[in-house]
């Protein structure tokens, strides 16, 4: 009796991407000894074709992506990868180069960051296809970045730049010229996991930024029971960015409204700006100050170039 | 700045599963301080609307199938459920009360079985709802079953009956006449979780059918490079299913080839026959044994009543 086709497939395209646990993806489970003295971290997230990634997207980067926004979940825990799991649903009639460029994304992202798969499953969908990643990643105990903890007074800081990632959709759908700077961005965030490290026992509080800046600063503000400021004027903008603001304004609350940013936001006391500056050095990571946390509801207040306050229509992404 | 949606659903449905290490829901990932002393056990698996269940099914029935589909891995490993994650992708103008029942099957499923959810991500897909889990349980080190370890003379036994959920599915479809007992078999598998447990040390090779009979003995043959034969006159049948072929034969193959059975498929030492039909008395699970396994290639032989081989068109089911 041959393989049927699901097996074959998955033999093929991803038991080269096991690694120790997976026991070769061929019994129903994976068996992990834990690594000893640390706590575990864990989280998933899906990616939808049309929603998270375009259907013309190469493979690679879809495959790169599904782990780097999981990679990015772990940053902002200032945790480090461990292994993942991994459902695919995906249209009958996928073609296999399709396949084989996804799984050599995950190949090429797994040896970049440290990791490998641990198991998952591989099914078929009549609609649009599905991605879904849980990771593991491993943290000091008591040592995780949390998004509770900041304090009146604190800085608020964010790490990269903030809008590349829906300026890259805008110019893959055609409504931006042609920029490859930021279609990289979108297609290819950049998971902070360095710096997220860097910040273990140094920031006080710590999220990352994937549905909108200012959004993700509301659910910072709630962690912790506290109101921020934001100043728009701040804001960290790659040159293309940049040079959009410059001819129009108005995207500037724009940008820190859209999502795909996967950037590093977090809270530290004022005095320890200088450590923030050296662990942004040594880990190769820009960052910026980009306002402070206040008493005040547990709430976000963004201030234009002036000082003024402005009322934003949206503060991020949804999908209900 | 109140909630947006996304974030709504997931406090309103979603909250109240979470358990320890979860965080609430509310960070980027969960903190999981490992079991000290044991093993953990990962598998992730997922459901597509259309094609692990029907659109009408009821919710409630979709969260436990979803949850128990992933038991059964790790029932087929001999593991205690610990916790899991889960990614929702799904349609937007989802009816709340949809979402209400699914978090309520899981809900009950989870104080039925022990676990609770860590963490994950709810999206929304303009196709097919799809719907994935992973799972984390926990086992003694070195104690885990696992697909290879037959011997050539081994038992051959599998839990419960085979065939219910295809024949449920068919009953749910109309191609049969109603019949709760196999609409329920259909929609809310078992997983054998106490007898998986009480195998440890006992099976020498494990897994769980989900996907036919004879296509997952099929695994077992080449995962610990033996033959195996499989007399369908054995197979263990329910009520309905019996009265089944009793009116036509020709069922019994079809019954070793459906999927969905979410049972334990096992070899051991024909010596400690006694031992497992105590085991099964001491769990409540019934067990049959259906066959035997050989030195010959890796496949497996199906013999009819006369113990003729038999060929059969399909082994079981596959995606693509």
């Amino acid at each position: 009796m041959s393989l049927p086709p699901e097996f074959a497939l998955i033999a093929r395209h991803f038991r080269p991407l096991a690694g120790e646990g997976a026991l070769d993806l061929s019994d129903d489970a994976a068996l992990l000894s834990p690594p000893p003295g640390l706590d575990l971290v864990l989280a998933a997230d899906a990616m939808v074709e049309g929603v998270h990634y375009l259907p013309d997207d190469p493979p690679e980067t879809v495959g790169r992506k599904l782990l780097r926004v999981n990679l990015s979940d772990l940053a902002a825990m200032g945790a480090a990868p461990l292994a993942y799991l991994m459902t695919t649903a995906l249209q009958r009639g996928t073609p296999p180069g399709w396949l084989e460029g996804f799984a050599a994304g995950l190949a090429a992202d797994q040896r970049e960051f440290g990791l490998h798969v641990l198991g998952g499953d591989t099914v078929a969908t009549s609609g649009a296809a599905c991605l879904s990643l849980t990771i593991l990643g491993t943290v000091p105990p008591g040592r995780a970045l949390r998004r509770a903890g900041a304090l009146p007074g604190d800085d608020l800081w964010v790490s990269g730049t903030i809008g590349d990632g829906m300026l890259g959709l805008a110019v893959l759908q055609g409504r931006l010229p042609p920029d490859d700077h930021l279609a990289r961005r979108y297609r290819l965030p950049e998971p902070r996991l360095a710096l997220g490290a860097a910040l273990r026992g140094l920031a006080r509080a710590a999220m990352d930024v994937s549905d909108g800046l200012i959004q993700d600063l509301g659910h910072l503000c709630r962690a912790g029971g506290l109101g921020a400021v934001l100043d728009l004027a701040a804001l960290p903008l790659s040159p293309p960015a940049a040079a959009l603001v410059g001819a129009d304004p108005s995207w500037l609350p724009r940008l820190a409204t859209g999502g795909d940013d996967y950037e590093l936001l977090f809270a530290a006391a004022p005095e320890d700006a200088p450590r923030i500056l050296a662990a942004s050095r040594a880990t190769g990571t820009a960052v910026a100050r980009i306002g402070h946390f206040t008493p005040g509801p547990a709430e976000a207040t963004v201030r234009d170039h002036d000082g003024r306050a402005v009322t934003l229509p949206r503060g991020g992404w949804s999908h209900f």
